[in-house]
């Protein structure tokens, strides 16, 4: 099969790979049908995360099922599904309570890497949920949506406890960050504060549901935020960067005994325990737990209530993966979709 | 009147201070039954953090109202009442949402200093719960416990989200953890973890409702912990030192999905973001809202339902406050009461 690799920074090429095969009895192997490039793909293509050889890529993906393993029972051949960038038991005491990326089993689908005709599939039954029926192709961006960005925005907000009557603040315009912003319209936010200085990426957020567009950043940002909070800082912030920076102004955006969701994978961020304990603010957030969200995600897809594939504002086929990377480390493109 | 006052590192000294007035109509004047030596005292008697001259000390404080200002109206003379660390408004949006120790109009009673025989609260009306009648002397410890320890492990607990079936786990056997554990069994926790290595405390903790002891520390303390919980870590840790090793440890012994309850004031501390990120785990905390527990606490201390007092095991006139300050810095006393 053709698949995507890594070679070294800025230099991603579309490759013969192997064919995936059934390893474990609880495999399941897909045929993709879209993937996607994520903002995260971007630290390796950039040389911010070490390449260490050769490296597939991708951990986003839906697709039809073409195998199971022996012991894999509540999916089967010919389904559609979705999963998410942790294949996880959803079985474990930790996938119980709703923490399914940090299963005591779980797999990272980016070593396997998605941006391929086909992938192998851990822990089929807990990582995999089926649509009712095979999907019209107009549905297919907003369900690989909810393979990673859709999922890790809505962990965000729920991590950043928003609900109804809240001012909610979004730190970061990423796809992450605009799905943030309908997840919050979902959860009943009463206002929505995007920090953006992107006028295409504003245009979206308002229609997602944002009400107000701050574009300072930093200390300007927050004390925006503040001018529109009677001086107290949102209620909920969600931080979907990942930098110092970004952290710094989410938990400064945050009024006393407010909520930090974050989702921006962290580097090189080292937070002052003094700051943080005189805030008063909740923090939480990591690696969003995708598959807790898919099942109700799936039917307002389905149904046609949400609609977060408009973060794609690229569509290319597999073959042009390369410049599907160039697009987004130029910022010319939020999301680059690959169809297969 | 006679007042604790810090000159140098290890140099405290009760001598002539002015009597307190009436400054602003919001103010009442009492006269102080009771304070106490708090291990935050100890920061600066011990020359961690600066001492700028001649500085007042004490901010937990019981007593009798001798006066109030001309705006008080739910506060009387001859009351008894309890107060906490700020004083705070209590209407303000931020008191109302529970965190009266980041109100608006907070002043630190570490300021005014309440080792002393006469004490000014300001905000008298948000700052003061009197009690029902009152109360008889051997319900002062618990009373003045009430006054910041209780409220702080109790808060602490409350932020780690301690319920019934979970497992806490307590990092600090001062008097917060240990009134952190009697915080946990009063929220119904199923098991509760107090990490200790000092035989006077394991015993106390036990009494308050501890059901495992752990005396290692660091990563063998992590250990200890992970193997009691199926490897997985406690639900909610309550941390109550403030050190990096402490939060460290706090967060290590949590499980994916559970929550840090930390209150122990933070000196020096660095939280690193990644770590923090693929950890999982909830982190709130910060100065306790003691203020929120008190109306619930004295009723618990008053029907006999629980004796933080406990404690203090050491309890000296005021005229020994120098000796107070010693027994706690050579960890002869966990907690030393004053009794004026």
């Amino acid at each position: 099969m053709r698949g995507a690799v890594l070679h070294a920074p800025g230099d991603v090429r579309l490759e013969r790979r192997p064919d995936p095969t059934i390893i474990e009895p609880t495999d399941a192997i897909i045929r993709v049908s879209a993937t996607c490039i994520c903002g995260s793909d971007l630290w390796p293509y950039r040389g911010i995360e070490a390449v260490d050889g050769p490296a597939p890529m991708g951990h986003e993906y839906v697709g039809i099922v073409e195998e199971v393993g022996r012991d894999v029972s509540a999916i089967r051949r010919g389904q559609f599904v979705v999963g998410s960038f942790f294949a996880s038991d959803n079985t474990c005491e930790i996938c119980r309570s709703g923490y399914q990326s940090s299963c005591i089993h779980r797999q990272p689908m980016g070593a396997i890497g998605t941006q391929a005709e086909y992938a192998r599939i851990p822990l089929a039954d807990g990582t995999l949920v089926a649509t009712p029926d095979v999907p019209s192709a107009d549905l297919i961006p907003s369900l690989v949506a909810a393979s990673d960005v859709l999922g890790t925005g809505w962990f965000a907000a729920a991590a950043a406890a928003v609900g109804p009557g809240k001012t909610v603040a979004v730190v970061g315009d990423g796809a992450v960050g605009l799905l943030g912003v309908l997840a919050a319209k979902r959860l009943g936010a009463e206002r929505i504060i995007t920090m953006s200085r992107h006028e295409a990426r504003q245009k979206l957020a308002l229609d997602f549901g944002a009400t107000d567009i701050v574009p300072e950043r930093g200390e300007d940002g927050v004390t925006r935020v503040k001018d529109l909070t009677n001086g107290l800082g949102a209620h909920s912030v969600i931080e979907a960067v990942g930098t110092q920076e970004s952290m710094m102004q989410a938990i400064r955006a945050t009024r006393a005994g407010g909520h930090v969701g974050y989702v921006g994978v962290t580097h090189d961020v080292q937070l002052p325990g003094d700051e943080l304990f005189f805030s008063h603010v909740h923090l939480h957030g990591g690696p969003a737990p995708v598959r807790r969200f898919l099942p109700e995600q799936i039917e307002l897809i389905s149904n046609g209530t949400i609609e977060p594939g408009r973060v794609f504002d690229l569509t290319l086929p597999l073959e042009d993966v390369a410049e599907g990377y160039r697009a987004m480390d130029e910022r010319r493109a939020i999301k680059t979709l690959l169809r297969i």
